[in-house]
């Protein structure tokens, strides 16, 4: 670790207790904002196990409220995106004006809204490829994977140095992507056929719909008008970069392939009886594919599916 | 009633019972086929209450195998699309050299079946729309609607007159189609999208699909590709008629408008666990669209997604 740094969980769920864990264990100020698991996690601190080693937090530092916290030079912000409006007024009083914040959260276009609270120039966008759960509160379970790609909002190499050196020396994987929209979309590609179908069709496993014809074939097409869809508005925003349609289907197949019997967390809010964050995963990516002109018949059914599932969640 | 019939009843849900009850009602000697349900009807007989007049059938011929029923001048076979491998088995016994069969089930091509096993001159089938429930064994709901509509296999106008004869002083709405292709492609015209999507939209009931942008919106290029393949079908059979596109899709809506919380048999089916009729409402007109090399993406996934909710049911 270069510096110590002061550091605001916003959003202590699995994978910003994880997260904000390691920054902890690596020595920074980390501070949990906590609300529901204040009161366990004041008596007996996070624990976590972890594919990539056990650890605790026994006495770490939790808040109650963002203005106990106070101005930190990190954010991580890692609410569910279902909570993204929250995010203005619990982020707030932690803001000062050096404070970067790093939008560790699953959708696209979250960032846009950050940038407009709080100003472009600190604001990140971070894709954790986890598998994580929560156990009893403060009790974490990493079960495997753990990757964070982090992104710039203007895609500026030296803040992405800076990004990359809050984890230096943490147990983390950190990777930066150049363009932070190309890696939002390269995440959706993933995301949209894998976990929209696991979740339609009726709360399965990503094995099973490897193992499906109809279904892979959904997932293949469906990831192809992702991959329209985004290089569209990788276009539309000037970025020279684009995703390579056959690369990226054979990437995320063959990654799948090696992810077992694997719950995505839309599968697990679904089956658990949670909302889904639809609006950020498929509404989103939808809503620009249109704006854009690009048919997405199969995204459309899909998350018009989707929300009829999310509703009164 | 022109002439007393025999009639077996082979599937003696609440489509069967009912239907079977009418002509008994109109007093045709019907025979039903009862198997789970057979010791309380023989003790408390058919009850039906109805939108068109209540009725019951105190006493009714109840029989547990076919071969006790033995050969008649019609067989009703109201089996469910699931269990239509036993059709077969369960309609042989009863099958004469002129048994008329009336195939009064849900789906496309099932009749191909029938035609191949007793022959095609002598095969019909029926289209109810109905909305219909069973309560305990041996009571009928019917809630509304009752129109059948039967098409000759052949298309034979004089055979369609014989059908016509069978109901007529029946208390129900009998209607010939001159093409019973296009019958059935009309009538998943309706039920591939709005069945599908009250599964696929988590249980819901048809109000809701018209309520919804997204949903109805889908509904509706659900039914433009159903519409698409069915006149590629209908061509490829040589068939005259053509379904009218926007004419159908604005029947449809406004006929489904008419229906209020309406609960489509597959919706029941999916929220009371059991196995819904998938292959012949959607993996059947989905296998003829695509020999004939129509593109029917939403109608892919939709299938899929159904097909991965009906699994281990």
């Amino acid at each position: 670790m270069h510096k110590k740094e002061t550091v605001a969980v916003i959003g202590s769920g699995a994978v910003g207790s994880y997260y904000g864990g390691r920054l902890a264990e690596a020595g920074h100020d980390v501070r949990f904002l906590l609300r529901r698991d204040y009161h366990a996690v004041s008596h007996s601190g996070f624990n976590i196990t972890s594919s990539d080693g056990d650890f605790a937090l026994p006495r770490p530092s939790i808040f109650r409220t963002s203005e106990e916290i106070g101005k930190v030079d990190w954010i991580i912000c890692a609410l569910k995106a279902t909570a993204l409006y929250d995010g203005h007024r619990l982020l707030q009083p932690c803001v000062g004006k050096h404070t970067r914040i790093l939008v560790l959260m699953n959708g696209l276009g979250l960032e846009d809204h950050f940038a407009g609270w709080f100003g472009r120039e600190n604001i990140f966008g971070g894709m954790a490829f986890v598998c994580i759960n929560r156990g009893r509160p403060g009790n974490i379970h990493h079960l495997g994977y753990g990757r964070v790609t982090i992104g710039h909002y203007l895609d500026q190499p030296d803040e992405l140095e800076e990004a990359l050196a809050l984890w230096d020396g943490s147990k983390t994987d950190v990777v930066t992507a150049p363009s932070l929209l190309q890696a939002r979309w390269e995440k959706l590609c993933w995301n949209i056929p894998f976990s929209g179908l696991c979740v339609a069709g009726g709360g399965i496993t990503t094995d099973r719909i490897l193992a499906d014809h109809d279904l892979s074939l959904s997932a293949m097409a469906l990831m192809q008008e992702v991959i329209t869809a985004g290089n569209a508005d990788l276009k539309a925003h000037n970025e020279k970069g684009r995703i390579k349609g056959y690369a990226m289907i054979d990437r995320m197949f063959k990654q799948t392939a090696t992810m077992g019997d694997y719950r995505p967390s839309a599968m697990i809010d679904f089956v658990e009886g949670r909302a889904m964050e639809v609006e950020a995963i498929w509404g989103e990516p939808m809503k620009r594919a249109h704006a854009l002109k690009v048919d997405t018949p199969k995204l459309n059914l899909l998350t018009a599916i989707l929300r009829s599932l999310n509703r009164g969640r």
